[in-house]
């Protein structure tokens, strides 16, 4: 498929979900198939044109997005809310485009996020769940979540999280603030939502491996305070594996907003 | 593994949950793979002896179940709160045992099942799920549950369902009664489920198809009450598709119960 176009480019911003299951992460790479270079190769052939498409969160290998964002330009003429039915078609079904919508030039889906949200979702039962395997870490042992939300109150506010960084990260500064961290359980299913204005590499994985050894009683509730104190990565819990991770909202001021997004329909209950 | 054997014969039954997506249903096939069929080649590894397996539902290609009750015979003196752990490391991982217990040799998990409640799964947004496409059926267009919720009280209650059975089942009597349908919306996620004594081929997924075209309108509230009146399956809707459907619970006389079955620890929270 094809279209006319004016040469103008434009800026679009599309919000995608996948099941991370399939693919080596977010980013492109050479000897793996990414959700990136998935994309691109959407928008290549509805556009005729090649365009980098730039996510806000470069998930790794293994972890979901139910509200990634992405930008990319391009000359298409295309209503930018038609994008998902253009797209979706062209998609495997473990991708899916949500929702389209123009925005200014100087909107960057990483630099200009102002928040994100994560999921973190457990199954905490002696089996582990036969349906929801691709998407739950299974945790045999039980976990008490009293202990779980003390630690994790240490957490909030702006830290350096230096001790919460696996290597292979690079940032300018390891100061973060985190919004809020809340702890659900539904039966044998525990949801961890993490809020924060960014993360390092891995951090919340290591949240939630600390969170899951606190619920255990294998760290103390106090680990998460020393290790802010000391940057100490030692003092905190494994890295919690990725399949149980979800990139769940990206949140940007509204500014950015030229046409208003489709989200309400997938978001929203319908009539 | 082998083990010890007294040479008495016992009746375990277990409570399995499995993701349907790769198999040709539960029951036996010649030229395909089924639940019935893996269950039982894991007992045969664990028991050293061929058990046929007997379940309460015979699910569909394609459905899942998250509490399928089913029984086998076995000379086996392994406990049977052990058979889970047993078994599941011999099981692929889309299929779960939950729970064993010993039952009377007259409990039969098809026959002795009092009530069934299968929940159906629908993503009602303009895109599909991504991450939960393998267990929601998407509906594009808009669904309106009051409509649907008035429809489904009709079915409440003893009836012949006559009109509600695919081509295929065979049955002593259509006669059935659905004990309550509930029908829920959380965002782009609405769950029907439906609870009754016993349910006729695909009767629950002609039902599902039926409130999804009145929830769009397309057919009228009473067309239950005139389906059951008429027998005519033409009044009704689209049977839904499989993968949408999800056998969730079993339900016995608690008398067939010997040793109390383990599902405390799957279905209550921990600690």
């Amino acid at each position: 498929m094809s279209d006319a176009t004016t040469g103008e480019s434009r800026r679009i911003r599309l919000t995608l979900s996948y099941d991370g299951t399939a693919y080596a992460g977010w980013q492109r790479q050479k000897n793996a198939v990414s959700v990136q270079q998935t994309v691109e190769e959407a928008i290549h052939k509805v556009t005729a044109q090649f365009s980098a498409v730039t996510g806000a969160s470069r998930t790794d290998a293994g972890v979901h997005a139910m509200g990634q964002a992405a930008h990319f330009d391009t000359i298409s003429t295309i209503p930018p809310e038609k994008f998902p039915f253009a797209l979706n078609p062209l998609l495997p079904p473990d991708i899916r485009v949500l929702s389209g919508c123009e925005a200014p030039v100087d909107f960057h889906a990483r630099f200009c996020a102002q928040a994100k949200r994560y999921l973190y979702h457990i199954h905490n039962a002696p089996h582990a769940s036969a349906i929801h395997r691709r998407t739950e870490m299974h945790v045999p042992i039980p976990l008490h979540i009293e202990p779980m939300r003390k630690a994790a109150s240490a957490l909030i506010g702006v830290h350096d999280f230096s001790a919460f960084c696996a290597s292979g990260g690079s940032y300018k500064t390891p100061v973060r603030e985190i919004y809020s961290i809340r702890i659900a359980r539904n039966n044998a299913h525990i949801i961890l939502s993490v809020y924060g204005n960014a993360f390092l590499y891995r951090m919340v994985r290591i949240i939630t491996g600390t969170l899951i050894a606190v619920g255990q009683a294998k760290l103390p509730v106090s680990c998460f305070e020393h290790a802010l104190q000391t940057g100490n990565r030692l003092l905190l819990g494994a890295t919690a594996p990725a399949h149980g991770l979800c990139l769940e909202q990206v949140e940007y001021d509204p500014s950015f907003i030229q046409t208003e997004p489709d989200t309400s329909e997938h978001t929203r209950p319908y009539g």
